[in-house]
């Protein structure tokens, strides 16, 4: 199983993630992408709801600390810790999101506190673009890495 | 048709919010108060999904909004413009979401902006509690309210 199958089973697992139809579609080692269609993430304007926005992007974070430290060897319970988000303009299309890690980011600082202290955190930078690339919405937020309970 | 029936009605329009069973079930012209079934809204560690709590608490922003409007006679489109989201807590037991005006808002200062321009902004605190009444997640949101298209 990819890592992509792998993710997009864990996506499946939970209903309310299933009912979005969200699809990991590439990752490229920096930057994780996942979509889905506007048809089951739309509001009453036509246009993608907002707490659709937010979990894709929430998602997309999750997707990409999750693979990156499976890179590293380790497999973490993660957790979104906190967020900001910004809704730029509506969307009438189907949703595409990015997450990257945040600018700030010293990743093997990460992996070293990991393997100290079987925790971690990271900053994440997630968005979701348009049909012309613009962004749409933007999200800084904050993951938690645990070992399994 | 009761307000909160319209709202249910609003809510149940939004296909991924009916994916969630959102129901409006109490205000009392401060605070609105929504519910939604964990089983629909549960993530792979049989937890509330972090993306549901992110989107109910922002559902109930936007209704409480659209109804203190409704209220001063005014039907407007309100908009989600950004949020700060905190999880503190994992919630194993079903969602209950509360949303009241931010500590800061001039309620009458914002209904003079839509008597001045036709739009205004009201920024918005909502929250997720457990069982026990402690926060598992908070909201502060910035809404804006347009006059419909």
């Amino acid at each position: 199983m990819s890592e992509l199958d792998e993710l997009n089973a864990h996506y499946d697992a939970m209903p309310p993630v299933r009912a979005m139809q969200v699809r990991a579609v590439h990752y490229d080692g920096q930057v994780l992408r996942l979509r889905a269609p506007l048809s089951h993430n739309v509001n009453d304007k036509a246009c993608a709801f907002g707490g659709s926005l937010v979990s894709l992007m929430t998602l997309a974070g999750w997707g990409l600390m999750t693979l990156k430290l499976r890179e590293a060897g380790i497999r973490a319970e993660v957790y979104v810790a906190d967020s900001q988000v910004r809704y730029l303009a509506p969307l009438y299309a189907d949703l595409e999101a990015g997450a990257r890690l945040g600018d700030e980011v010293d990743w093997p600082a990460v992996l070293q506190a990991w393997q100290a202290r079987g925790r971690a955190r990271a900053g994440i930078s997630a968005w979701v673009s348009g049909p012309d690339g613009a962004v749409v919405a933007d999200l800084q937020g904050r993951y938690a890495a645990l070992r399994p309970a």
